[in-house]
């Protein structure tokens, strides 16, 4: 294999990449980049056994990769680091290691005349490393990359850490009825997002995709791309722009979710309130939390006679603070209800609308958060504590 | 004590006494940070017993600042985030806590109308806390903010970190015939750099600071203000625009570093290079070592023939590397000289000339690294390994 490429293509395509790149397998191959460039494309892989991300840099993008002998090769990590200190652009050439029969030799020098470095890394011949699932059907669905991104992020962070409920750590994919739902959940909160899609598929136990995988992802995805998505066996796959992203999905059935919800009208308390607002009164709050070790909690007071809110913490030995928010529609009586402020901020943060509705039966009973505009296709449940006051 | 506050202001004070507030210490007074409003100035303090900053905001700069009533407070921590939430400024009114003696009652609001929260903070009377040292004296010397600074960050890298070596993990602070001498070491390496100062005082053995702390103040200094420097008893004073800082100094005697240093004349070997070129092959060349666990050292072998010296690092599992650079005014033989590659990179960043000149007299005595255009006011010294080949 010799190619030339642009230091800006290479470490686009290895930042791509690193994600699914294991810091430390015991499988030597796996700690190791995938190089293959045939005559018009040079694919860059990594792989953590689990899940896997491919990055292809075409030739004839501009001038920046020439490829003047087709073949593959496994890098070492250092050629991450070390090619973005070789100025414009690089040169690599592999030849077979005299030495040992999987053995490669990677020589890089610099396309910069100015830079007289010549380097010598030994690499992998690619033969043991996992084989790519190809995917040349056609996809189950075809969305925008941004409402894909949208979808994760509002999402993931709902999903438990606990590994003891490894179903739990993963987000609930599924489509029925023309519907792509998002459902993730740790028992004690609940995220849920609904869109439209143009399919006529029908997948309606879906499967779980491991949580901080997605989050990973979403971060890479270039959000103008549209995204193919498929659901195979035991993989779900994404193919986004020059990427291709392969998931492992978690075994196991995902708890039914759909009876948790109660519908709007079941409700007893209603009010509306501005979001980000009630944001950054609830990061204040939280900060007096913080200075003690306990978890943070705070109560919000319904008060029907000022059409408000009173939003506090009291229990702090360091402090106390207390915020009055005004809100509309205000529907119930004087009730007092406690829940996790980390929990109730981060379901606020995965909203978009200006304004959210919350509805509730009880002080005991699920708190449920909806966009203002909408019904039931994007929501967020937060379990109250039960407040000894 | 009852003041108004901008957050600007506020949060810029806090910042710049940030550095010396514990993260924790067994003597709470010590946590916390002191507010001091007198008539015309507003000072903030921290403490964490070997060292403090003080930082004074004065009243009638700008309409940022206005004091109602004198007074003093500790605030805990949490103050330092909560105020950076609560729009563009602050209004702190301090009360005495009915049940408590030393205890104080710290009531914030934000000025901005829009921000309704009411915040009240445990603080503390400010009776227990340490003393400020006063310094109304005339100052040993006054010198440039900046030079001051790039004194500190030329030498705090080279002073040691292992704390069983007490007075080396300083830097060494002397004044010698119309000069201020700064040195550190760590055994196998020497920073040095002077300056010419305006002053008749003479302070021959010295005084020794910490690094860790000189580096910290080093990164709050306005470099454009003026230092006043006091040498105390066993405190080191630097008083810098609104800034004044004290530390306490590492009781000991200093080693005698005079001697190590071999005049440029006595040198066998001798060349000159482009600092920032070889700073970049170093980097190469250091990453090469990353990737395995052994300590970073490469060889420099001198090619008199070629007027360059080769750079390289051929003992790594993961690959090698090779690097020619030319050079000026090569004098000496052909010769291989193995050393600590980071500690070669620490002592040419620590250098401000575009070239530096090498000198030294043989493969294992101390390699001499010197600005291209001045003598013996800034000098790097590195240890070579003694090596196998």
């Amino acid at each position: 294999m010799i190619i030339e490429i642009s230091t800006k293509q290479l470490t686009g395509a290895l930042t791509k990449v690193q994600k699914t790149l294991p810091s430390s397998s015991h499988i030597p191959v796996l700690n190791m980049i995938k190089i293959c460039a045939t005559d018009s494309v040079v694919t860059f892989t990594t792989d953590d056994s689990k899940n896997s991300t491919s990055y292809e840099v075409p030739v004839g993008d501009g001038e920046s990769v020439s490829i003047e002998q087709e073949g593959s090769v496994l890098v070492p990590k250092v050629f991450m680091e070390m090619v973005k200190k070789l100025g414009k652009g690089v040169r690599i050439e592999v030849r077979n290691n005299t030495t040992s029969d999987i053995g490669k030799l990677i020589k890089i020098c610099s396309t910069d005349e100015k830079i007289n470095s010549q380097i010598e890394l030994q690499g992998l011949c690619t033969d043991e490393y996992p084989i790519s699932i190809s995917t040349n059907e056609k996809p189950t669905l075809t969305m925008s990359g941004a409402v894909l991104t949208s979808m994760i992020k509002r999402t993931v962070f709902a999903a438990s850490t606990n590994e003891s409920m490894a179903i739990l750590t993963g987000v609930h994919i599924c489509i029925k009825n023309g519907s792509l739902n998002f459902t993730s959940t740790d028992r004690h909160r609940l995220a849920f997002v609904s869109t439209k899609v143009d399919t006529i598929e029908e997948l309606g136990n879906g499967i779980v995709v491991p949580a901080s995988v997605l989050d990973d992802f979403s971060k890479v995805v270039n959000e103008e791309d549209s995204a193919d998505l498929y659901f195979l066996d035991n993989k779900f796959i994404v193919k986004t722009g020059c990427m291709t992203f392969c998931t492992t999905v978690i075994e196991g059935i995902y708890p039914d979710t759909s009876k948790i919800l109660v519908p709007k009208d079941q409700a007893k308390y209603h009010f509306i309130l501005n979001r980000k607002e009630f944001i950054a009164s609830l990061e204040r709050i939280n900060l007096i939390a913080k200075g003690t070790k306990r978890s943070a909690a705070s109560t919000l007071t319904i008060q029907p006679a000022a059409e408000s809110i009173l939003v506090e913490d009291d229990n702090s030995d360091v402090g106390k603070i207390k915020e009055e928010i005004f809100v509309k529609g205000l529907i119930g009586e004087v009730l007092k209800v406690c829940y996790n402020t980390e929990y109730m901020i981060k379901a606020l943060e995965a909203k978009t609308t200006p304004n959210v509705h919350f509805s509730f039966t009880s002080n005991v009973q699920p708190i449920v958060i909806r966009p203002d505009d909408e019904d039931d296709l994007d929501y967020q449940i937060i379990l109250p504590f039960r407040s000894s006051n």
